[in-house]
């Protein structure tokens, strides 16, 4: 079935195709009061848009956003905030061969599966456009947890990974790859250059830490942080795979390796030796930063000939032109943050309501 | 929020602590007119069972499943199912210490923070025997989805992978590891043996490969097969990451490189020349094989001591006597197989829901 | 909680105030492949649309609907349906005297309370023009359940019941009542005209038949159909009481003058001598026609001075001037039909997706 | 689609047919450290428990309620609250007609119809039985708003109305009938009696008022407070209508005799003239009693026979023979103030949720 919400408690519901008229989002639970204005939001919206550099689509977005409903004289009123973009750059151009034959990778053809037909147009509704809409909504999920700081990187592009020594967040807006590796970022332009040229895509891992959530957001069982931060992440387009923590890493270590020792810390609170468990125990945070990772694939949109088949299904080839971010992970990293503050401001509201009370 | 369903349409909730006279789970939305009885479940029980070998924990439980309510004459009747499974050996021990000091990498500090106190009791709700309940909702979501055939496998104990060369389903079941690999498992019993007697824990990798899963299930864009699987592996103990198809594998390659092309197939349907994708493509199944990967990180109860602090924040040493899993991820395997089950039952009912209708 | 979402298969999110630059739905789970324009949808806001005649407010409101996304070459795509209408006369007024004091009967206490502030133009997220939404959504809701007719209908203003010896289902849409008793609706003329002319207000009772509907659909428990029902009706603005068939008269029977008497009926169908349930039994239909009755009250706004406070708690008195319905039960009907569409769409899907599977 | 769960945040999903070996409710959400023990949900069941008087079903049922996770020393923890009931009287009898022929006004045919066939003994999942499980959980919801007293009573049986200037709170207990008027307790039981004889049954109202519910609980626009408590009623067995303060009865007046006038009340509250409107505005709370009225149609297990077909549509009459309730509406009482507390606690949670935060 169709299912375009997220979230129990701080809700947003996402709409449009890439070549509609428009993409928007509805924000449902936000709390009253917060001071928002479009220029909340706008800031993130341009950090995503396309056409930023020679390493991203060229598609030209202006990605304005326009708060239609839920607020009032510059603050939330704790009704539905309608958030709306317009599409300005569909470029009339000619999708008879994708009409016709499947492009591997992409949607188009669990698409037909599923609904019988589809929007060949730039992808329909599984176009990356959509991301626009809560990277939107993201932004008012940060004004709901003002206590949380999220950052957001690219840690690799393709084999090529970055140095966690030469770590330096400033660096992370200094270079269109978000990356705070200065010379991993160097490295990265003729990487993606040579991949843009030749037509070709290449994937990518980024990762995300929020810090400042306090101990005791998250819930046992089915609404486990872990499981909400990766539900969230996997909903982005070309995801494949998500860690908290040390993932993957940590079914390699023993017990020994993997512990988050445990001290005393300052004003009453606890301090930890690591972060191994990506702050999370049991699926409710812990106080420590909570960190995750998401590999993203290369895009399927090559231009190189690739086995495929008509609707009718006879055997035939396809090439995907257009404009399309030769490594879409770097712009995934302003959707991931979205992702983890849409999260973490649903589960401190679904804290309070269950544990906000006095207690005798 | 306490949040303890899962599913949208075919939904379950499991109930119990560990050291409570039982637990149990309510699955609603099951389709009429399905042969059940406890024979349908008891098996999968059996195989996540406590005390099948050296190489888990030594708590004996028979789990043997009751359905309680929801059937009639030996068929589902499409009203909510009830099942309940008693803890029988719950071993009356000395809990003290661990009621006064936080395990580190265990849910004890966040339950404390989150709901100001915590049933120390094996661990409470956050005890992984809350997953003999899904286990038993799982046999249940088989019946939803003939067509479907899962299978788990233990692919890594720590830094000691299987051999693909050497894969073979009947070694499955024919090992303590649900390892496929002969050999593999051959070596496993020394390293698991080993880490049992030090009193130290290890972590696993399990896949998971469900065939027969028609092109169209899955959903646009908060429901995404491949974010409905990561929500659902990232809930069972211990997880720490999941990948559909090649995941990380996927965010080093070019497009070229994971490209699956697609060519016709037998009957109308369609070939593809690879799988990198896991069997979904813009989150909607295609008919190939649907795969994960989950990590599990090694269990924090282990008898080393650890540093960590009491409740009243004074710093201590703590070491988890108990029976446990020296690797948790071993009887994660049942588990992993029933969340998939699961999953794709729910998918299935969505799907037709929404899809099911007739077309002009 | 703000809650604004209605259907758990076909769900439906409205956003809007009534003073803000537009109002809008999105409706999700549409099955895809339905021929779907503007068209559809634009006759059933125009029988709800203010200003048709005297009787109700003079706003003049174009409420052209305009859909944003969710169609492909005239057909619905099966992905989010977003519908957008501009609120085109919000006359400037001036907003002072509410704004200092709450209205009586009017939600403008009740949202101070809760959200510490409010919108005071023209009622903001409580005004009835959020119904506009959802009567947009109930014309989609109609193309799912082709099989099913739904009739609404004015049945009493203020104390003036119509007589159903005179019901001519042709007349309904031949006055400005909605009435299906020409009599009636001539002589509502001037009960109407007198409350307007008053600057009073007055109550009303609209009912609603759903012909078409076959047996099955609903749910035990908590959603029953008559459930369902009652909780659509009741979002509705003003509306005070539900009754699923006879309601309140079955109260004051015995079991043999409530009884509704089966016999064999046409093509293996069955026969009912009598209808007092309303087409529901358990909470699932029985093909009968599925009716209820819905009591709106008369609108708070009135120019009669009646008691209240101001926002600092003072006492004052406050008269409520603007474009308001004598009696908002009229305009209610196309609102009433437009939810009993949108339940029925839901059940419909939900049906099958528990029991739309072959039966062994 | 099956559905037997009901709130948002105070969440409950209750099992068990009347035939089968128990029956149960899982409560999730509620908030940990609330002192718990069987001995607080006890005396609501035994206040429906039937068997307590000539004029309620003979069925003897302990109805003892046994909890069996969710608390730890006496307090809730926070995680799934499981509590069941046993089933200890079901007679054997004689189904055989049941199974053959359907009872009008039953659920048998509506169900069949659904699924395929049904559990005839003694209506399976459609039995007033299942209100045993929602009256333990609303004996927890009390728990969760202490600041809230909520009484119901029965208003009148059949024709045969109380008067309200004998209301008396104290008869409400000293009574079989839950009624607040000693003279119309006295004269129902003649009436009683007498349907009871005839082997015939009455339908009955039932008023229900909640004291203490501060301004603010409820949200615009679909989970209105008046759509949540007409939702909830409507689930109960037998219940056909539902009114929210005065409900019909404001439709007859004009907006002047509907007017609640407010004034300054006491510490800074407001004071109300009267409450047409039963406690809520907008559908929220305005700190007035929440009041309802809810009408529960004469059972349709009556002894004489009445036409109907059996399973393969044959014309036949049918009596329903077994112990029965000749006024349902009597044993709804607390049912009815059960799922007003369910309603309201789950109100309070996602209150504090959204709007439980600091303002700035």
């Amino acid at each position: 079935m169709s299912w375009n919400t997220f979230g129990r408690a701080f809700r947003f519901t996402t709409w449009g195709e890439s070549h509609g008229p428009a993409l928007g989002v509805v924000v449902d639970g936000c709390p009253p009061g917060l001071r928002l204005t479009e220029d909340d939001i706008q800031p993130f919206l341009d950090a995503r848009k396309p056409g930023q550099s020679k390493y991203t689509t060229q598609r030209k977005e202006a990605d304005a956003v326009r708060i239609l409903s839920g607020t009032f004289e510059g603050r939330t009123t704790g009704t539905p905030i309608s958030l709306m973009i317009e599409n300005t750059d569909q470029r009339s151009k000619d999708y008879s061969e994708v009409a016709k034959a499947y492009r591997p990778g992409h949607a188009d053809y669990a698409y037909d599966a599923k609904y019988g037909f589809r929007d060949y147009r730039g992808g329909g509704r599984s176009s990356a456009r959509e991301t626009a809409a809560r990277v939107a909504a993201g932004a008012i999920a940060r004004l709901v947890i003002p206590e949380v700081a999220i950052t957001g990187w690219v840690e690799a592009i393709g084999p090529h990974a970055m140095d966690y020594a030469n770590f330096d967040a400033e660096q992370i807006a200094a270079n269109p790859f978000f990356c705070p590796d200065a010379q991993a970022a160097a490295d990265w332009e003729g990487v993606v250059d040579a991949t843009r040229k030749a037509g070709s895509s290449i994937g990518a891992v980024v990762a995300c830490e929020a810090t400042g959530v306090p101990p005791g957001w998250g819930a046992p069982v089915y609404a486990k942080l872990d499981s909400e931060i990766a539900a969230a992440m996997m909903t982005i387009n070309a995801t494949k795979g998500v860690e908290i923590g040390d993932g993957f890493a940590a079914a390699r270590r023993s017990g020994e390796e993997n512990a988050d020792a445990m001290a005393p810390g300052e004003d009453g609170a606890v301090s930890f030796a690591a972060n191994h468990s990506g702050g999370t125990a049991g699926g409710i945070s812990t106080g420590q930063p909570v960190t995750c990772r998401v590999a993203f694939k290369p895009t399927s949109s090559i231009l190189t000939l690739v086995d495929t088949v008509t609707r009718d299904g006879e055997a035939t080839q396809i090439r995907t032109k257009g404009r399309h971010d030769p490594c879409v992970g770097i712009r995934g990293v302003p959707v991931v943050e979205a992702m983890m503050a849409l999260v973490l401001a649903d589960q401190k509201l679904l804290h309070r309501a269950q544990c906000g009370g006095e207690r005798d």
